[in-house]
């Protein structure tokens, strides 16, 4: 198994600490979309991060097909899916804060200062404070599930990549959350930054 | 069941349809995240289509997240989940061409043309069409699971939504695919426009 992508986008991260976590193996090619688009483009046409290559060469995107995929494959991953409505409800608001954070990053990374949309930022930054708002009031000791892994990368990329203009400390419980689990082996192996994974 | 959402996005399509083949009974809320914003933050803050009301009251978001779910309810709806790594990277790739469809409508629904980057527009269009030619290229006859409905509704969406800048007609195959799924009961039922899904 290859996982493509660098550490730094929450979906890539994901899915490395989930692996790591299952201690299923897989080899971590941090090859930026961006910096390394021609090696990007030769091993996932697509240009998703992550993208997984599997042992029989098939190419698989999106962070959640992926972990249902190889949860097909190790029970150890199978076992860290949502139970219950609101593990499910966790999950969903997890992803949605990592999808309004990486456009709000995008917006200004990506664009010129007249490319860009203010009532469109706007928009997208109240989804997002509703989404850590949520995930502030549902948090409690983070557990090495797909739910509280999500919502502990959704943080950190938060805090990486926009924490300038979101106030993170408003969100106390999540931060408490957060920071524990990064205390956690499999976060520590996989830290948010351009990197390969580090051995547990 | 309160699904929240106008069919017109790919995301609650998907889900329209699943739940109709899988004979899972739930209200449509056709509300839409642009015109009732007001309305849409009463049932879901997030403004996220979907959403899916439990009958417990959870909100969930995150089309996946919400099948996955409802899977764990309905055994038709978790027989409808992919079987293999095929049907895996079916299922990435049509999610990946309903997010770069729905990025390239957004890009030019959403701003103002002093708003707009060409080098993001291309960037985008060019992910879309490597996904649209992997789809062609590995569809076959439509079958209501997870996989060929979003292959279908992605096909869809970018029919309605972006068909007057991109080469459909250059996709046969998956035009073929799409226009037998269109003719399923399920997707008859959940027409991609305004208003709510017909009974079968």
């Amino acid at each position: 198994l290859q996982l493509i992508g660098m550490l730094d986008s929450p979906y890539v991260r994901r899915v490395a600490v989930a692996l790591i976590a299952a201690r299923v193996a897989f080899e971590h090619k941090p090859i930026s979309l961006f910096r390394h688009i021609d090696a990007f483009t030769k091993l996932s046409p697509l240009l998703k991060a992550p993208s997984l290559v599997t042992d029989e060469g098939f190419v698989l995107v999106e962070s959640s097909v992926i972990l249902d995929y190889l949860g097909t494959r190790s029970p150890a991953l199978a076992a860290m899916r949502p139970e219950g409505a609101a593990a499910f409800r966790r999950l969903g608001v997890a992803l949605t804060v990592m999808e309004k954070a990486v456009q709000i990053h995008y917006e200004r990374a990506l664009r010129g200062p007249g490319e860009r949309s203010e009532s469109w930022r706007e928009r997208v930054a109240r989804q997002l404070d509703v989404g850590l708002a949520a995930l502030d009031a549902d948090v409690g000791e983070p557990a090495l599930t797909h739910a509280d892994i999500a919502a502990a990368c959704a943080f950190g990329f938060v805090t990486g990549a926009i924490g300038d203009v979101v106030d993170t400390a408003s969100y106390a419980r999540l931060r408490a959350f957060s920071a524990e689990a990064e205390t956690l082996p499999p976060f520590r192996a996989a830290p948010p930054i351009d990197g390969v994974t580090a051995p547990l």
